[in-house]
């Protein structure tokens, strides 16, 4: 890998070296290594571009690394990972794409990840999108993430949108089995002209089950951010989706949650606020001898943290 | 007007003779009584059926009572009713529409009102619909109302649908101008196999604007409701809209709220929650001699006072 590589590396995967575990590592649309373990297994998908990676019964405090990383401008693609989690793990799997762009053309990454995950299982999904590069051509992520949580499994999200990405499109879609749960942060800044989407639909089906979808996000410039958040509740079940997000300058915010409850048992909650910051936030750093960027700068990260 | 009538007008206006100051009784589609005051002029319209309300500048403390009975099976009927409400007002409008269904033919009110208030006014818009009869055919009611809030005048929205409505799709658009406030207070009950949506567009244009929608409602059996809000903050304005809801037995409810900053001095807020009554709160007033039935009356009785 070149130094560009190694940088989108160490922004999305927090990577500096090869990673311990269980690892593919996808460098402009080829695998630039791959280790398999005693309980976890990575393979080729046999149809369209992508992994399988199946972890074993029992299988505990152990990771896998997936990493995608694009630093040949114009190179567009699509990639099927398939997670197939057996029962009573404990894993944590970190994913990540980062593109470098310095050429006129766009370049793409959609990542289609689909999980199915067992009964009595824990999965924390940490993912992080990078952009870097000045040319013109566009960075752009579409993420889809198909969920099956199976009986009393938790699912856990980590979603991180740094910087310099120009367009996403995120779709997540959940269903939970008996006493299943999905727990999501989700942390988005766009700034410029960037344009963010993100959507998830979650269905409740099993009884006790239970979802709880956070966002974060930051809209600076001229740049413009949708959220939206479907609960279907079809059980004795409990949801809570919240969005809170931080408008600067010409940006634009919609968020749109949609909570129905198909059961008189289901318990459920959207709450979320748009807004700037508050000015006296910002004059109480100042007094403190931050200049008024690095005041707002100090609340973004506190925010998004 | 006959006895059923009579218990229509008591039901939707709390008219038991006729009422003081300026009204307009439809009944059976008929204009069954109208007045005009010296402020408050009422006359028909010229195009589609309905009435004109003008109400002169510096009009204060007055009311106009516009109460629709029908009682006629079968029955369904288009009716337009334009407000225009001057500078400097503070008056009180009492609608309402009650239909007695003995047939097994639908009978149908739909009501569009169109408000256009001028300038430092306060308008208190009163609405309450009812149904009653034992004939099959539906009692069905689709208000449609069409706001226009002039600078910094104050609409106050306070609608109720009591019960025996079996079909209702209430949508409601409001165009808030500089210091322009609207509140609405919607409060909603279903039963049987009953269906109701409620939808609220609400564009706050003018600088120093305000929204609050608050919904309140209890879906009961086999009833099914939907409830819409869209919030776009235009300018520097603050938005807040509000659902709770409870469910009860197969009923279901959806919530879906949508709030839009269009610019960075938006403060917009969403919240909403839909549950069935706690049992510990049903228990408590068992303990106190009530039935669970009654208990749960009480209950949904105070949420939706």
């Amino acid at each position: 890998m070149d130094a560009i590589q190694k940088q989108l590396l160490e922004a999305v995967a927090g990577l500096h070296e090869i990673p311990v575990g269980a690892y593919n590592i996808r460098a402009n649309g080829k695998s630039e290594g791959r280790n398999s373990t005693e309980h976890i297994e990575i393979t080729t998908r046999e149809e369209g571009d992508g992994i399988s990676i199946r972890i074993k019964d029992g299988t505990k405090k152990e990771s896998v690394h997936i990493p995608v990383v694009m630093s040949q401008a114009g190179l567009q693609e699509v990639v099927y990972n398939d997670f197939y989690v057996g029962d009573n793990c404990d894993v944590t799997i970190i994913a990540g794409c980062g593109i470098h762009n310095g050429g006129d053309a766009s370049s793409k990454h959609d990542g289609i990840h689909s999980f199915f995950i067992g009964k009595n299982s824990r999965v924390k999904y940490v993912e992080k999108h990078y952009g870097s590069g000045d040319g013109k051509g566009q960075r752009i992520m579409n993420p889809e993430t198909i969920i099956e949580v199976g009986e009393n499994s938790v699912m856990e999200m980590d979603t991180v949108q740094i910087k310099g990405v120009d367009s996403t499109k995120r779709m997540t879609r959940a269903k939970l089995l008996e006493g299943a749960s999905l727990k999501v942060m989700e942390r988005l800044m766009t700034h410029g002209t960037q344009d963010a989407e993100s959507r998830f639909i979650v269905d409740m089906d099993g009884a006790d089950s239970g979802a709880n979808i956070i966002s974060r996000s930051v809209a600076k410039d001229d740049s413009r951010q949708l959220f939206q958040s479907v609960l279907n509740g079809n059980a004795a079940c409990s949801g809570h989706t919240e969005c809170d997000a931080i408008i600067v300058g010409n940006a634009k915010i919609s968020s749109i949650p949609e909570i129905t409850a198909n059961s008189s048992d289901a318990a459920l909650i959207h709450e979320a606020a748009i807004g700037k910051i508050a000015g006296e936030q910002i004059v109480k750093l100042m007094t403190l001898g931050l200049t008024e960027e690095e005041a707002e700068a100090q609340i973004i990260n506190g925010f998004l943290k």
